[in-house]
């Protein structure tokens, strides 16, 4: 049926900040293909990630649940064997779950052993993978230090840079992320000040265009009635550090190009304890020295718009071979990056920089044909994606399991009864030494939030206080209402959500709300009489056959 | 080792309340044999269950985790294939985990069929059978009626009535739980006006006595130091309903041995729309008669005789066979019954009769001697039975799994440095008819119950009011404060405390709090540099061999 979602594809790209695309209004860096997948698609204006941290915020993209729901809190915490993912759910409705390129997933390898899984089973490999199947996973962070690799994976990008000469065991950090400096010394992309240098890596052996590479080869080879329909996650791991970009990118922005910093002196004052940590850790003082910001938004501009091109070309392949016409596209982040806002560098924290994303979701179905180009401010949850997937599959979403809702309504100009009223995101960061730091248990080092349109509120354990920003009298967030003596009634509200939500039910995972409704008063047609003071309070059929009878003597 | 717990046996009883012991002040009924564990034990008097209905109870105490935590909130919700069990906790410190009797669990066959999980390997085994491997199972509910059994698997106690001559498909029902009227018809268990009545079964042949002598045959099959040590749960369908008792129990209580009925109509006015409903359905009618609860209660307190007779022969044979120096014997309950007061039978809501239950605790262990005897008012529930557990086997508890506490402490008399300050308990009454009849969603139908000393509150989901009781002034728990305007400050206490653990982490159970302090910073030494402005920020031996150095050109 031509002009309808058979297949999915779902890019990410990692640590893109939901402003820094041209039709989201950046000043200065043209993004248009973004922007030409905003023009025939819808483009969310309020998307928040459920943590704003590659790893928990991931596990949310993938099982359509909170963080508090899944557990894999920060990076490097497996999730847990029993999680139901993405595939799980695409699979059940009929549609293939691949992936290419990153997840930052780790397997819960005590927990496969524990159930007796093979990782080379067909199942055990899927729930080693997050649930997919992989055409090719490389997550993207091939770091080496004296106590081995970050990831202990293999990286077939490293494979590929060997292949075409780059020599190393990891040509990834030597090449695709070091320059040269000016004694032609390899210049590490890890240090901010060669942010502005060249990587030393040509243009399309960079790793952006080698995970398109890998993406064109994965649609050329699932063309189609013959293969099943399929969501493929396509999954980059830039603009995500090492900052440091290829030429032509890596001076193609600079000077007043680059958006003046967005801080206040007045944010320092009377700082939340934690906030304050966060200003105080080693990327947040770096960033805070202007050139090294300036080098580094430099290089962070010119990897986003590499990828904005590789986009273009992967977009320009699929209208070439049909597959706009039967391919859903939805492109978002996994979190953005402070860049020195607010005195931070990194994410972690919950202003917009950080914990709001870029979502445009592309339909090629009729029904969407009333909405194309538009902007929608509802409030978003990343976790909406997976039931937007399942829905546009033709499938209905197992509410019991998957804790997001829907976006096709939006896409496609429906009426909806009710939305929700507020987001949450949620911050684990006992892993930090900031948690050390301010003496918490790492059962205390947790942040949560609670925004809607106008308040966004932040509940910190460990008996410390919240933190409240007005975003319509203070769209900047420089202003913490978390001790105003005024706003008590705000934050009151607040924790009523907070608590609402927190005491959801998110662990009944294996009975949908239909089963449960169809149990009820059903145990007596098994037998079960409650409260039969005689067989006259009993139907005939239970009490000639099964609960006794005048003419059924046992004696 | 003498006078050691190289053993743990885990009775359970199922629906016995907290005050039908002679230990625990019932004026009427004696226990001897409870009383003698307690004699040599400690008896817990605020043992609290996570949720006052079987299933869920069960889960929580087989798991150490709350219901909102492991999700199995009710009768036949199946608990999900990744939930660790109390035997994954016992076997991983070298410690058996064995069944004699009911579990009530639900496998969760969709998430075994998932994972390729096969119900007769090993493994899969244990996963449908709750973690426990089974001597007996029989779960003790073997009613039957024209949609067919309420319970699918197989009654072991029905073929042993076949063994012994009890003719038919069901003589638990025809024979066990069934009398005889006066025109020699079978008269059921199920209808309350037979409960006075002698059940048609030999009292050796009867449940109790059966499943004791299950007990006993297993106790001489892991003796001494052949076998492995061992946590066996031994757990009795009994005083359960079907209320009716074989001779010579079924007579032994009646008239003015029946403890007055303890409600009050003050209840009835303005009484919250939950407990309004619940003292409506049909249970709670027939129980608020006279007669069917004078009937009722007898057998009651026969059963409970009967299980405290076969308690005392369970116990005989233990100290004949050494067993009381080696083996720790826990004694608890699922749940209570409400037997008619507060204007209810059954149980499913949070007065005392219905979610506080026995707990006794005798420990060989010498260093238990000098709290023989004593009565522990501490705040306690039934998923610090899974942590005392792993700690008498030796274990370090992994509190990242289980939520509960271990009472070692309590039982060996050592200090502790905090205890908590409130109990939990939740009811998802989704299933019930009344939810239906309240205009609820099955995700509005819950209920949570915080109680300290002090006071106990109840949050009702779907938008109603709470309920409140103060314990001190009000220890009958006739008068709900739940619109009082002078306690509003309680309830908003109650509702902090119901947030602070509705937020709290229960399922990062991938990562131990140990593992998450031992990861803090040490990604640097993989190779992850964050804000290094130059090579002077990194470590010297990182820069020479990993974040490029002089002299390593890669030109």
């Amino acid at each position: 049926m031509p002009g309808r979602a058979r297949n999915i594809l779902f890019i990410m790209y990692d640590q893109l900040r939901f402003d820094y695309l041209s039709c989201a209004g950046h000043p200065f860096l043209e993004t248009p293909n973004m922007d030409r997948l905003a023009e025939t698609g819808v483009r969310f204006s309020r998307c928040y990630v459920q943590s704003p941290i590659c790893g928990a915020s991931r596990m949310s993209f993938y099982t359509g649940r909170y963080a508090h729901s899944h557990g894999a809190q920060w990076n490097g915490f497996p999730l847990k064997v029993g999680e139901l993912t993405l595939g799980d759910h695409m699979r059940r409705i009929g549609m293939d779950c691949w992936l290419v390129g990153r997840t930052h997933m780790r397997a819960d390898a005590e927990g496969m052993r524990r159930l007796g899984l093979e990782p080379d089973s067909i199942v055990g490999a899927r729930v080693s993978e997050c649930g997919f199947d992989v055409f090719v996973r490389d997550d993207g962070l091939w770091a080496h230090g004296p106590d081995g690799y970050y990831d202990d994976g293999r990286s077939p990008y490293n494979a590929y840079l060997n292949s075409k000469g780059y020599a190393g065991e990891n040509p990834w950090h030597d090449y695709a992320n070091a320059g040269i400096d000016e004694d032609s010394n390899m210049a590490s992309g890890f240090l901010l000040m060669n942010a502005d240098r060249e990587a030393n890596v040509e243009e399309p052996d960079s790793e952006t265009p080698w995970l398109t590479s890998r993406a064109i080869e994965f649609l050329d080879k699932h063309v189609g009635g013959t293969s099943k329909p399929w969501l493929c996650h396509l999954s980059y791991i830039k603009p995500h550090w090492p900052y440091i970009a290829p030429a032509p990118y890596h001076d193609m922005y600079g000077g007043n190009q680059i958006v003046p910093v967005h801080r206040n002196h007045a944010e320092l004052e009377n700082a939340h304890p934690v906030y304050a940590a966060f200003t105080r850790n080693p990327i947040s003082k770096a960033l805070s020295q202007k050139e090294v910001r300036e080098r580094v938004i430099s290089a962070y501009m010119g990897l986003i718009k590499q990828c904005d091109d590789q986009l273009g070309r992967l977009l320009d392949h699929m209208e070439a071979s049909g597959r706009m016409e039967d391919t859903m596209i939805v492109l978002t982040s996994d979190h953005g990056d402070y860049l020195g806002d607010h005195w931070l560098g990194e994410k972690n924290l919950f202003h917009e920089a950080s914990v709001k994303v870029p979502l445009i979701i592309y339909d090629p179905d009729r029904e969407a044909d009333s909405t194309r180009g538009s902007i929608c401010d509802a409030l978003v949850e990343s976790i909406d994606t997976v039931a937007t997937f399942v829905e546009a599959g033709g499938g209905a979403v197992p509410d019991h399991i998957v804790e997001g809702r829907s976006l096709l309504p939006f896409v496609r100009g429906k009426a909806l009864d009710s939305w929700r009223d507020y987001v949450i995101s949620e911050y684990d960061y006992s892993v930090s030494p900031i948690a050390a730091g301010l003496g918490l248990s790492p059962r205390d080092a947790r942040l949560f939030m609670v925004a809607d349109k106008r308040w966004k509120f932040v509940h910190a354990e460990g008996g410390m206080r919240s933190m409240l920003f007005d975003l319509e009298t203070d769209p900047d967030e420089f202003v913490d209402l978390g001790e105003c003596p005024h706003h008590a009634k705000v934050r009151d509200m607040m924790y009523e959500r907070l608590g609402q939500w927190a005491r959801r039910m998110s662990q009944r995972t294996t009975r949908s709300d239909d089963e449960i409704e169809a149990m009820r008063g059903k145990s007596e047609r098994r037998g079960i009489v409650l409260g039969a003071r005689d067989a006259t309070d009993v139907e005939q059929e239970l009490i000639s056959k099964y609960v006794g009878s005048p003419g059924r003597g046992a004696g």
